[in-house]
């Protein structure tokens, strides 16, 4: 797709122009997965279903993350092209992965109103009713469509088109990205399996896991394919960290209060699945005896009830911790849009990070 | 490292080239593993059971991958370099990933002798006394190790050291080779799932999940990167698709039949697992009433004990399919030495190309 005036560029408002940004991120992710069709019906015809649950995997979301590359790309006084939406949508294959293997590891349900990939794979199983363990062929076809993903996120950037010595400096910070996001992984797995400890572990983790990862490292990498200095990188980082903290604590508590039909996961998931974040902990360090007992009653019980989600978002309002946890957020999107009003970026980028900023941080999703 | 009269190219014989070789590639692993740990201490201190189990994974093994990808190279007048080595270790965590993900999916409990990497972290979670499951604990974190290796394998060769243009070639079949290893792993847990098939249903698999990907591949890979010409990637292929399908075979022979000492897995433990390999599908196809009622109900017991091995390799045996698949790999190396005799190659490669096949379908590991 070229760009045009009705898809291309323009200085058309904001929302038009993450809508459009959106499209071609998908355009993008449609070309690639179909150029690699021929390889997998090389090894056999009977590899649709992994087909299949990809592409459905990457129709949804909100494409966060190459929107913040791209806009960061933009911001930093990057041309449009083609080829920048390209490595951009890589981005989402990457993050294709990451949901995959998290909700192997979180024994997720569901996701975005579906099966999740390794309980889509189980189901097959058993409707054809093949042999074996059902859950353990579940689990090990979401951990090669996931690798597949890992994989084919690192091809999807290095073949965008752009050049071999603008990528570079692009593939330095996606390579970081990876590893920052892997540690932070094993960090949270580490939380969850002590059991959970301070609010200022809880935030490292949400560094690491969410803010560096969603926002920080998708605007350097804009940052790096458009050549950016250090000024434009120090500055995303400015407005990319605090928002992606905020980011995350929304998501805490969306996972905690969410609406089902917003969240595509069943109420207070995040408590049956045992999540130690930051609302939890900041629960806990006001908690009274009985309260503390409730959580450790109820929060991780793969059967919670109903009641058992009543009483544990009561412990969380009560002992202050989703007021506090709220403040926070205001508190951190006010330092990431003071931060974004003072970096040196190009102002057409400047509006749109600044509607990303809220669309990340909505009530709603 | 520099190449010199003890480590670098010589005209000595091929032996002392393998170890020298492994040698290099073992401290192009070790200084790439080594650049990467301040990314993730800057993540926490706590991180470094991922890089103690990393650290020995990566000290075994044959090295097969990068010795093929390397005299691949040589073979197509490629001169030597540290470069080449690096982008032919890179191979190692490609194959660490697929180590790692492959015992969480096949359940195993050991490799190389040693606790599988979900089983080590599943100890450490006990020793420990955290809360939750240790079984799943120790699947999220060889899940995430797995994927760190992954993304490290492609960074390795992308910073290889190697002019971009000579890389294009050489990422290219790499990326063939990972979507190909992906759908034959597939494959391969689909065959599981339904129970086996036919002898040319699991030879298709060896062919993707391991002849390409072990031999034919890192050959491609080193004839790119030297630049080599359709000629060179066809006599490759002709001498390392037998091979490879031999290596294989070999293989299935060692998972049933080989001392633990050696293959530093319990015994018979293939068929502990239930695989559905060719030797089990040739077994079948010969088996009386009675051998295909043993096979059904000892293939894929996990509490299969010394007896029920003996029994299965019984029906191996008097089947005929042990001798059967022995005189395919017979064939299959007669046929992959006659392609490396008639291939047009550089002479020194072609001496070690001929210990290496030697090597790779040895009956000892």
């Amino acid at each position: 797709m070229s760009p045009s005036a009705s898809s291309g560029p323009s200085a058309s408002s904001g929302p038009l122009d993450r809508e459009d940004l959106r499209q071609r991120v998908q355009k993008s992710l449609n070309t690639f997965v179909a150029g690699q069709q021929h390889l997998l019906d090389a090894v056999s015809a009977e590899l649709g279903p992994l087909t299949d649950a990809l592409t459905e995997l990457l129709h949804g979301g909100k494409r966060l993350r190459p929107a913040f590359c791209y806009w960061g790309f933009r911001g930093a006084g990057g041309t449009d092209s083609e080829e920048v939406v390209v490595a951009a949508a890589a981005l989402e294959l990457f993050q294709a992965c990451a949901i995959v293997h998290d909700d192997v590891m979180d024994g997720s349900d569901t996701r975005r109103g579906k099966p999740a990939v390794h309980r889509r794979f189980a189901a097959l199983h058993r409707t054809e009713g093949w042999t074996g363990d059902p859950e353990g062929f579940g689990t090990g076809a979401a951990i090669l469509l996931g690798d597949l993903c890992l994989a084919w996120s690192d091809q999807m950037l290095s073949g965008c088109g752009l050049p071999a010595e603008v990528l570079r400096g692009g593939c330095g910070v996606y390579d970081e990205m990876r590893t920052e996001l892997m540690g932070g992984q094993y960090l949270d797995l580490l939380e969850q399996a002590r059991g959970g400890g301070s609010v200022e572990r809880a935030l490292r983790v949400a560094r690491f896991k969410s803010a560096k990862y969603t926002i920080e490292k998708p605007l350097h990498l804009g940052a790096a394919l458009a050549g950016a200095g250090q000024d434009v990188l120090d500055g995303y980082s400015g407005y990319g960290l605090p928002l992606g903290e905020a980011f995350q604590l929304r998501d805490d508590i969306l996972g905690v209060f969410g609406d089902p039909a917003q969240t595509g996961k069943p109420a207070g998931d995040d408590l049956r699945e045992g999540k130690r974040t930051a609302l939890v902990a900041l629960a806990l360090e006001s908690a009274s005896a009985a309260q503390s007992a409730a959580v450790r009653r109820h929060l991780g019980d793969p059967h919670l009830t109903a009641d058992g989600v009543a009483v544990l978002r009561e412990v969380i309002c009560e002992t202050g911790a989703l007021a506090r946890v709220e403040a926070m957020v205001e508190e951190l999107m006010a330092d990431a849009l003071a931060a974004l009003d003072a970096m040196p970026v190009q102002d057409v980028a400047r509006e749109v990070l600044r509607e990303l900023a809220v669309a990340a941080t909505a009530r709603t999703v």
